[in-house]
């Protein structure tokens, strides 16, 4: 039992990533999509989080800094820190910065909310982030850069159509915990490093909370699902609580769809 | 070359349906997937269309028309003509109509786009109506049910994470020119049937002018390449004009991103 507590108190050893060698990975991929498609950079948004800071830094560092841009869209109830956040960050990096509150965008909806209604206003508010920053795409020709991380694609904690919604993603194909180690090797400013995780979709909200287990955790049966190919009840034989892994898999099938094109009816069934 | 003028000016009999069969297709696709993930019905976007019309016409035979919401959105520069189209159509169809007026939301935006953009005007309308039609989805639980033919699928001619955004599509599979059959068959009205085809994204829009032919020469054509896999020269041969051949590929080619998930950078490449 020893080596199973280890595992659940120090997260996933194998989820170690060699960090020099996976940013230079994201880089060229970045370097080959934008040239490829002959765009002239690109553009995405910056929460204050670890997620779009470590895709902005990776794409600073692949395409330059005038190459990139980011966008800081806050709702008035957003975290008022995440701004502070967010100008060191672009200023660190030297990308250019637009700040474009949504307020006067979601009140518009909002009206027809009711209040309590989080999930529907997060969702508003993730949508409208697209639209700017899909609008911004066509005036300057910039791919819309997604920083959905691994995790939550898997658990689809997400918006669909909305935060999830992007030319492409660069950092889709690490665990949350692997973000981290990037974004300590990208010496990503330490306030946002040390945040505790939040969609901000209200005040107070934390992904771990709403979730309900720690990021280590998530990843560590998620690791054990997709890449290591184990059982549920393996998983669970592997040291982590049955009720955890219960809702892991719960979480991966309920919201599968957001990772799929959506159905057409078939005239012909092959 | 008596044949080949034939299939240019009687279009392609080859895409001829069978009315009845199809729609039972449809139907129980709808049924199967409405039921299957325990949704109340469905909603969806009428523009005063063919596509739209069809497709609650084929949800409402599906469902019974309690279970269908239609969501009708203008923007002060639409056509007025579609809103008469459409209460007469949710009329016939006894299904519930709801009028979203998209003036006040696309307003905000419309600020900071040139009066000259249409593109992005239009990208941004379709967009708003999108999170119109998801929020009522949520609010609800009935699925969005997506409006996009397979000639506009294959051309890629909507606006992505827009009116191509939905839970599934029951006419995905159909080509226009199979779409006005089924819409005879289903006697949707003839002011809907018999209407030049537009995305309505400016005044005096329509499909056909802004692709440079006609729905039945661009049906011929995808379907010679997509559905008998012949090539661009082969279809030429059949008698296409070489001109317009190139165009299609050139349209499906430079918008084929838009039926894809957006790529993800791969740490391991297979």
């Amino acid at each position: 039992m020893a080596g199973k507590k280890a595992v659940l108190r120090a997260g996933s050893p194998e989820l170690n990533i060699k960090p020099a060698k996976t940013l230079q990975i994201l880089a060229d991929f970045l370097v080959d999509r934008v040239e490829g498609r002959r765009f002239a950079g690109v553009v995405l948004g910056l929460s204050g989080g670890i997620d779009s800071a470590v895709s902005a830094a990776v794409a600073a560092r692949a395409l330059g800094p005038q190459r990139v841009t980011g966008f800081f869209m806050p709702y008035s109830q957003s975290d008022p820190r995440s701004e502070k956040d967010v100008v060191l960050l672009a200023g660190r990096l030297n990308i250019e910065l637009v700040k474009q509150p949504l307020t006067p965008f979601a009140d518009c909806f909002f009206a027809v909310i009711p209040p309590g209604s989080r999930v529907r206003k997060g969702n508003v508010l993730a949508r409208l982030r697209m639209i700017v920053l899909f609008d911004w795409s066509h005036k300057t020709k910039r791919l819309v850069l997604g920083t959905s991380n691994k995790t939550e694609i898997l658990l689809g904690y997400g918006t669909w159509y909305g935060d999830t919604a992007c030319s492409m993603n660069a950092i889709g194909d690490l665990y949350k915990t692997q973000v981290r180690q990037l974004a300590r090797y990208l010496r990503i400013p330490r306030s946002i490093l040390e945040k505790t995780p939040s969609a901000d979709l209200w005040p107070g909200q934390t992904d771990e909370g709403e979730i309900g287990m720690s990021y280590a955790l998530m990843d560590g049966i998620l690791y054990r699902l997709f890449d290591l190919g184990m059982s549920p009840r393996e998983v669970q034989e592997a040291g982590f609580e049955p009720k955890l892994v219960r809702r892991i898999v719960r979480l991966v099938q309920a919201n599968r769809f957001k990772s799929m094109l959506p159905e057409i009816a078939r005239l012909n069934e092959k």
